[in-house]
């Protein structure tokens, strides 16, 4: 949406609670001709009886045909064009992994990767080593690298995968990657795109120098390699533009990385569903926006188990009572984008929404699933970002457009 | 859609195979209160079962309210919004009769007209001589007419239409044109409206004062006047986009001129419905797009025919198995535009749009239809431009955007 716009609308009232609720991955397709999809095979009397008082339809995440990613995706639902506000890899590898980056780091994704004795790289993957020996290198790494006047900090991700952040001044990430992308090659030099850059890419470079003498003798990672570099980005926050005091509420780190990027308040990590709505019910009379965070509706997508999709989606429906109990003014139901258990992957088919209000215009569907969202008051592959607008309406947050 | 998206987001995976079938002019309204019309009275069993098996939609082919011309609408099919994507007149008119135009060509539509003693225009379309004369007139420029240093063609078009291209080095289209639009005034001087057009200007002037002489005794026909001067456009070409293999199979030449513009391979012409679903099945394993065009829908429509529209609804219909037994991933069934047989011309009322997937989330409507697709998962009145990022999605082309 328009930002400018939004805060132009703004009005300075007292306002109503909302409440956005996602389940990572809602959306599915059937397993098989004439099946149903995870969220109509569910039992969801909660969620059927609100949808009958609510607005039903059907968000697309970043555009037409395209398949998000979990941040870009979260952007939409908070209202940022995922296509304008874009996220380097490097900080959303940060996000994944509950690392604090701060305003001037600069941060990247590496590989622990094989070389051979021309130092050309052999395997990108050194043999996809397993988490803890990732573990042991950032460890031997962050113990012995020394580049004066920065700190430069090493974090295992999965298997191969670790971060690599450098904490200094005047610091800036326009920096093509050191990953060759072919076998056969050396790393390339870590070059900076622009003048404002040079510096953190001579910091890169002595990094990698130092890396490669203290990974020498290392069996299969003997080197490193470097992409998506990037900065904190400098966008316009959540309580500014919206007026809004916003909690954020979720068991993984990425949910709650990406939240805080927006500027949300954010939770610890719960431990189950039940104490994320503890949180939601103790926090309720300090915030006035809460986004609370499902994930392992996306994880069984990913697994192709459908029946636990199911299982999980129906004891969110068991808690939803628990929301409705605070009295919200509004309450969103989506997913950040479809996992279909089908393909076993993130999609870009569009994602069920059901949009309750005290003030909405009921479609009285009495029934909360895809097919049924085709007929709802929202439409059809309306952009996610859509819904942020539509629920500071109905918060009763805008004032008229014009006389 | 976004081009440089859709580039930046391509995989480099084997992929499953596109057929975008298109009815011309298919989209329609009722004859009468209450009727059909021709797509919903035509009896189509194989659409019926695929549209249940499908999603459904009506897409919008230029923008809200605009009525598109045959090559407009075509290239928002394929992808190019129209309104961004414009091709000179005088290209349309040399793909309309299969001229093959060069890149460094400089096209423009004619009119043979009549001017009286003092050189004014009297009739600008000098009595709608018959196209016969028109051959002639041509054959006879085309002997005459002598340009150092340039090719000059002539081609008819029809009645008193025909096609101007010259050919040479260092030629630009920005030409005002000659026809004063007006009768009682006299044909205009050909203008460039930039320095790069000015030799193609002076050419073009040398050409008018030479047929001027040429045509000097015929009567009605005694002069001729130029308008939409134009060069082949220099755009992203669909293999490059798509990373398709993309193959256009159409009986009239607009068509394949269209489809030759984007860079596709284009069959001769066939002869019939039944020979361009011959090509499609010989070409199957060669190509991973395929365009089949139906002209037929469009002229009955012109025509105000509505059974014979009909009709040949039901003859596409019959001749559809032959598509899915080829097993393609994607099947698009569409128009370019709506052709109503109650307005005999073309119209901006949005198209049918039929969308079978593997991948699909059918929306289980047993009907194709304009009123059947009111209800479906695209959604009504989406771009045309669409649908090819969606057909790319479904056949796996597309990586994640972001993380």
């Amino acid at each position: 949406m328009d930002f400018e716009l939004i805060k132009s609308q703004l009005n300075d009232q007292p306002m109503g609670k909302i409440v956005l609720l996602v389940m990572d991955g809602l959306g599915d397709i059937p397993m098989e001709e004439g099946g149903k999809t995870a969220l109509e095979a569910a039992s969801t009397p909660n969620m059927d009886a609100l949808a009958q008082k609510s607005m039903l339809g059907l968000h697309q995440p970043i555009r037409t045909g395209i398949t998000p990613g979990s941040g870009p995706a979260h952007l939409g639902l908070f209202g940022y064009d995922p296509v304008q506000y874009k996220v380097g890899r490097g900080v959303l590898s940060g996000l994944g992994i509950d690392f604090d980056i701060q305003t001037n780091d600069v941060a990247a994704r590496g590989n622990f990767c094989t070389v051979d004795e021309q130092g050309r790289v052999i395997d990108r993957r050194a043999g996809r080593i397993p988490t803890e020996i990732t573990v042991r290198l950032c460890e031997l790494l962050s113990e012995k690298v020394n580049i004066p006047g920065v700190e430069v900090f090493l974090r295992p991700v999965k298997e191969y995968r670790f971060l690599l952040v450098i904490r200094g001044e005047g610091l800036n990430a326009n920096i093509e990657e050191t990953d060759p992308l072919v076998v056969g090659e050396k790393p390339l030099p870590a070059k900076a795109v622009d003048s404002e850059s040079e510096k953190a890419a001579e910091i890169v470079q002595e990094f990698v120098r130092q890396a490669e003498k203290i990974l020498a003798d290392e069996h299969p990672a003997n080197m490193l390699l470097l992409r998506g570099f990037a900065k904190l980005p400098d966008w316009p926050l959540f309580p500014e533009v919206y007026g809004l005091k916003p909690l954020a509420i979720a068991m993984y780190p990425m949910y709650r990385g990406v939240a805080k990027l927006v500027g949300m308040d954010v939770m610890p990590a719960a431990q189950s569903y039940e104490e994320e709505f503890e949180m939601l019910e103790e926090k309720w009379e300090d915030y006035d926006f809460f986004f609370v965070h499902i994930k392992k509706t996306d994880s069984y997508g990913e697994d192709g188990n459908m029946p636990a999709k199911v299982h999980e989606i129906e004891k969110v429906d068991a808690l939803l009572p628990r929301i409705l109990a605070l009295d919200p003014s509004v309450v969103i139901i989506t997913g950040d984008h479809s996992t279909p258990c089908a393909m076993k992957s993130h999609s870009w088919h569009p994602v069920p929404v059901l949009f309750y209000a005290k003030t909405c215009r009921p479609d009285e569907i009495p029934q909360f699933g895809e097919r049924a969202c085709l007929r709802g008051g929202l439409g059809v592959r309306f952009p996610a970002y859509d819904l942020m607008t539509l629920a500071l309406a109905h918060a009763g947050r805008f004032e008229k457009f014009g006389a």
